[in-house]
């Protein structure tokens, strides 16, 4: 391989990408990841996961798995053992039947999200997404060449952020196919009540569009009622409505770094959804999803010990910003982030880097989350008691300065 | 959730479906495994993979990485270490200047695919493939809404498969963005010389187009020289060229349900691929990534006795195949498949189908792979010999019947 100079080089290649790709976004979470990644004695509650690794009962099982030889070509909808033991976790949290058909596992949340895209949305159409919202849901429209509408979500200090239901439905066009729904949300901490969620599933019907129903963050949620999770499309839908529900093992299992999801749909969209599958990585290992079954299965008392962790990090760090008069914030019900402004701050990404050099603590700047986020900053508090309180001390100080 | 009556609901979803999802082809290769998968005493040789699980020096590194709690988020391109071993195998294999920036690593070669084909094609535009071809290129550019344009392959007996220039050349449109080479060839064991190399790249230069090259065959090269491996656009491209290359540990290291893979592109390109990495599945396992490097590193013998099975394979299959008058073939030069005609069967799906059936032979049907692949099947030859001299002696049993 021989070498042109690089200036001759340099915007041939650039120039022949395709528009869209190279427009997208660079995630302004991975930016200030990246800048502070290796820093010394960092905290850092930039991205959405917490501080405890995979539980090893859970590891052990891809382990063994791994030892046994499963490293074949598998089924490119999941193995059926993984789907019956998704759909009796379903069953048991939201009351629905239990239809292992209506489960196809995915390499990740986001996967999920790409193929439920590439299922319901064409180039030039578009999505309507609240916002703030976590970015990647319009990115992966972007790169169809599909177009992200964003609605904001109202705020008010005693409400917090909710959906305004007329707001949603005036963003309805002749091009939109999808609204996708994103609660408990990041990084708002949004939950919507059951009200709105069927106020949006009868937008949904009166236009015929779909809905990509986001609600993996729906066992986080601080309030009583609905079992011990969110309300969910679960409660209000019929079987034949729209709905697409994207879901991870990221978030209740701390398994972020698996990439291990799934998507829920009507059995009739199976083959669909096979081929999308097939076409974009093929599935997922089956010793990876051997994890995903004793997660399932047996990971509940770890579900349980991580929302209440993440329960008293919330309450840790809004206690914390409560003492200064300089944060504008609302204890989120739901999700485990705190979306707050400050004031006297409105360079959002520079305050990001900011902190990272000199408070030692790694936060996601709101420019990161589209229209209505700039003037917030998201930090995550999936974290223990003791990283929390150290990390509020050291935000608070510095704000104190 | 309540139900309504199939009949009224099944219409109406699969009507709002994207027409480009729901026209995509089942794969012909999945229909056959599905049909055949759990049945006793077969040998299945429909897909492309070997018999041999993956070394367990190379699943210890994963085990190892688990049980160190390696499950966090971690870089979108690839972790650092794998990025410099797969630079250093490349430099090792093709004499490439070694530099870690030009790999990114992906969750399967085929979503190296995918995102080559997001970085480069728009729906409506077209990508040629010459064809037969595997099929998940072509399925890869409808998903996108682009237009798949096969150039059929030529053939003669004493010649194999062989790509004719002039007839790639007239594919070429206005709206042709991307040529896609796989060399050597999945099915038809087709191997590009360097000569034709220089002919393709010749034609995308001076038209103004990507190269997509997909040699994850390119150790499966059973004639002499080029340092055992097969041609490649490594030997004759300029560092500017618009070639992305798409890779996988599938084949070399037994690696095929793992879900790994890379591509390889100028550095240049660096953020729009990461981009499309975070935006489809937001990186792969770190776990995963741990294997990958012991797999580069550890595992050159392991390949050679790949290499050396399938070629004993491929004798074994071309042996047995002259001692039928039946059948149309030529031995391949590389890759590690069988791909051939049968005199008195036109509908080759029926005839994978059968063999199931009635010789517990697992073939994948030729309409499998586009234009070009109707009156052919294809055999996998990477097993051991007992095993295909087994298959063998099945299959010509069967066709002397």
């Amino acid at each position: 391989m021989t070498t042109l100079d690089p200036p001759f080089a340099a915007p041939s290649l650039l120039d022949h990408v395709r528009p869209q790709a190279l427009s997208l976004p660079e995630s302004g979470i991975v930016e200030v990841m990246n800048y502070g990644r290796q820093r010394e004695g960092m905290i850092p509650l930039w991205a959405g996961e917490g501080d405890l690794p995979t539980p090893a009962f859970i590891a052990e099982a891809a382990t063994r798995s791994l030892a046994a030889g499963e490293t074949f070509y598998t089924w490119q909808r999941g193995i059926p053992e993984l789907r019956a033991a998704i759909a009796r976790y379903m069953a048991g949290l939201y009351g629905v039947s239990e239809d292992p058909e209506r489960y196809f596992v995915t390499g990740s949340g986001m996967q999920a999200i790409q193929i439920a895209l590439a299922l319901t949305l064409s180039a030039e159409e578009e999505i309507i997404i609240p916002s703030p919202a976590w970015p990647n849901a319009a990115a992966a429209a972007e790169v169809i060449g599909a177009r992200p509408v964003y609605v904001p979500l109202a705020f008010d200090e005693a409400r917090g952020f909710w959906i305004d239901l007329d707001r949603l439905e005036s963003a309805v066009s002749p091009r939109t196919r999808v609204i996708f729904i994103n609660t408990p949300a990041n990084p708002t901490g949004f939950v919507a009540s059951r009200e709105a969620l069927a106020g949006v599933l009868d937008i949904a019907r009166r236009h015929g569009l779909w809905i990509v129903a986001d609600e993996i963050y729906g066992r986080f949620y601080y309030e009583a009622g609905e079992g011990g999770r969110a309300p969910s499309f679960h409660d209000i839908m019929e079987q034949e409505d729209r709905i697409l529900f994207v879901q991870t093992f990221s978030k209740n299992w701390a398994m972020t770094g698996w990439r291990l999801g799934w998507i829920e749909s009507h059995p009739l969209l199976g083959d669909v959804l096979e081929n999308l599958i097939q076409y974009s990585t093929s599935g997922v290992a089956a010793f990876m999803q051997r994890a995903g079954i004793v997660a399932l299965e047996r990971g509940e008392s770890f579900v349980a010990h991580q929302i209440e962790r993440a329960r008293r990090g919330r309450d840790i760090v809004a206690d914390g910003l409560a003492t200064s008069n300089r944060v504008r914030f609302a204890r989120p019900p739901g999700a485990f982030y705190m979306f707050f402004g400050v004031e006297g701050e409105r360079d959002m990404r520079a305050l990001a880097l900011k902190l990272v050099d000199e408070a030692r603590i790694g936060l996601a700047p709101g420019t990161a989350f589209g229209p209505g986020g700039e003037s917030y900053i998201r930090m995550c508090f999936a974290r223990g008691e003791a990283q929390m309180s150290e990390a509020t001390n050291r935000l608070v100080d510095w704000l104190k300065r």
